[in-house]
């Protein structure tokens, strides 16, 4: 059954709200998740509404509390995210940063004190609304073990880069840091089937094609030793050099129900305009992405995208359509809602 | 045959200046070329002594150019590199970056007109120096396809980022964003050994284990679509935005004699002092990697390292012992020095 996105937005909204939580947050957290959910992002959506209100409810999380900018370097912000939702946090962070890029040319903000933001592109996508380039990064709870580990020792922890293109779609690169999310693993298992080598390692740290070992086991990070580096590189930026957590002291959001996360995060606006004519820029990335998709293609693939073209076609696609939830989720969601005396948007 | 390598930094120098190079520029690159070496990069090391001075002979790189910033955003600036040697502007541009993060926090350079620059980490070196986290990036010309591809379109597009810990090691994560360096393949197909699944395709386009077939074909991405994205990321941050070349328009180093390269690059220097003091910055990364340390070790591992170790470790025992370079290369080098009057420096 389809659900209108505006419809669903607005439901959900009406749920953070409902829990107590400010208007002006309750709207940003809402649209961050179903903007996910259009991406074909479920993971990071409105799926995730559940473990935020209880998060809150339990005082892990406090949607009252003001996002604060700690230090002023002109050019870097220091963010104190004060414990509030994930998405409210780094809305705020990157909308200082937009602005305060559209002084200097360019702004570096770090995060302490947030909590799981969701999907990273959304932070992107309005500094490129903007007319600014943007990296996005977040450290997480861990659950991906490094190159010479067996254990979980960092998150997946993602990164995003967009562009403008003076097209529909930006160029969006969002990226966990694992080969593949665990969710992949986790659906393959249920299936009872197997998954390639490189994927994840069983508890005892060898490599494994057992889906069901690799539940058990840990993910890997993409590449071998680049995608556990960069993974660091993402925690020591988002973690250590902000003051928030790193590694180990970030706490898990599903387990821990004594302590905040302490997320982190790290953002770069740069001005594009600063280097040449915005609309230079987009017509040389346009340029550059005409010829991408005129160059040949491998056998069996029929265009070759950007990234964030996969995104952008479901996003388009659900928007006009309205989205398709899984009954469980709707069921839930439902459930959620009549808590707060909310009707559900039947179609 | 083991070199001192000061003394091979100034033979290269001098063979550089011999051809003409102003002693400052010929200075920086063999600096940049030994550090290679010293770090285990030797693909990027003294053996590109050849090419760069045939480049330069050939009008394809004029040593003598100016580097100059063409915009000063504040925080942002555009550099022309004057079609100087990459390792000459690289190393401005980022003495640039460095002294005005110190002013405003944090500064972003992109790079026109530049040439290959070697290897990352050095750039990324001097901002540790200084207190500085540093991200530097660099296109290149053709060698890898792309998600959906089977042609060369971007370089394998190189990204480093580093801090310093406090310790003698920094924290350095510098990487191709290929699975592997072309040159480990081809040291796969002289001993006819086979590859691999995933580090290459053959000409039609196929995935191929067989060394061989891969030398003929193109290197891949690392993580698929994630290391692609990151590769056409890196070419619109040093390429599309710089106003240098990008994918097709980079000109090849080794086959183009026609036109200098029009390479980019982008930098970002953060001055970590406006977050927190560099010393509990460093205080804080040592943790990090002390814990990293304490990790439970995959089967056969003796030692969990950060990236940056392994080229450390070669680095200062090369360092202390001197360098060993193979045969045909130092044969090389002494025909070039022959022609200078230059004698090799004998242990
Ligand atoms: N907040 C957190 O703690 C956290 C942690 C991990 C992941 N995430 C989020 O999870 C989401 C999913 O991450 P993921 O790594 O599973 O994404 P993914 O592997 O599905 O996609 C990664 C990138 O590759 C691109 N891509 C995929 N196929 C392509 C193709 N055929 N051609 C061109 N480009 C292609 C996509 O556009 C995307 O930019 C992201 O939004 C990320 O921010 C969040
Ligand atoms: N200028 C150019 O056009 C260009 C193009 C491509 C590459 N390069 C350079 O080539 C060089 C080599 O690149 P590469 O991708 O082959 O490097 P690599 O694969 O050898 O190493 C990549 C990174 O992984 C880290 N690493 C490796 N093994 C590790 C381990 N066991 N534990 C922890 N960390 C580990 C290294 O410290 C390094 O930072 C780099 O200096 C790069 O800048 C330059």
């Amino acid at each position: 059954m389809l659900v209108d996105t505006q419809d669903l937005t607005a439901f959900c909204a009406d749920i953070f709200r409902g829990a107590g939580v400010p208007a002006e947050v309750a709207g940003v957290v809402a649209d961050s998740l179903v903007y996910a959910d259009l991406r074909g992002v479920g993971s990071h959506g409105v799926l995730r509404t559940e473990i935020y209100l209880r998060r809150a409810a339990e005082g892990m999380v406090d949607p009252h509390a003001e996002v604060r900018i700690e230090r002023d370097g002109g050019s870097t912000l220091l963010v104190d995210g004060s414990n509030n939702f994930g998405a409210w946090v780094g809305v705020v962070a990157v909308d200082h940063a937009i602005a305060r890029a559209k002084q200097t040319g360019a702004c570096v903000v770090g995060v302490r004190r947030s909590n799981h933001f969701g999907t990273a592109a959304y932070f992107v996508e309005r500094a490129i609304r903007q007319g600014c380039a943007a990296m996005v990064m977040s450290n997480a709870s861990q659950t991906m073990a490094v190159t010479g580990g067996m254990t979980p020792f960092v998150g997946t922890n993602p990164v995003a880069f967009g562009f403008p293109t003076g097209r529909e779609a930006p160029f969006i690169l969002d990226m966990a840091t694992s080969v593949v999310a665990k969710g992949k693993i986790l659906a393959k298992a249920k299936l009872g089937g197997s998954i390639p080598e490189g994927w994840a390692i069983d508890v005892d740290g060898n490599p494994t094609t057992d889906a069901q070992a690799a539940v058990a086991g840990t993910v890997l990070p993409l590449g071998g030793a680049k995608g556990s580096g960069l993974s660091m590189v993402i925690d020591i930026l988002s973690g250590v050099l902000t003051g928030a957590g790193y590694g180990p002291s970030i706490k898990s959001m599903y387990d821990n129900w004594e302590e905040p996360q302490d997320v982190g995060h790290f953002m770069l606006v740069v001005d594009i305009d600063r280097f040449l004519p915005l609309s230079a820029f987009t017509d040389r990335l346009a340029d550059y992405i005409d010829t991408l998709k005129r160059q040949p293609r491998a056998p069996g693939v029929d265009e070759i995208l950007h990234a964030g073209e996969p995104e952008f076609r479901l996003q388009s696609a659900a928007s006009a359509s309205g989205l398709d939830l899984p009954d469980p989720l709707v069921a839930d969601l439902k459930s959620m809602g009549a808590r707060y005396g909310l009707r559900w948007p039947e179609g």
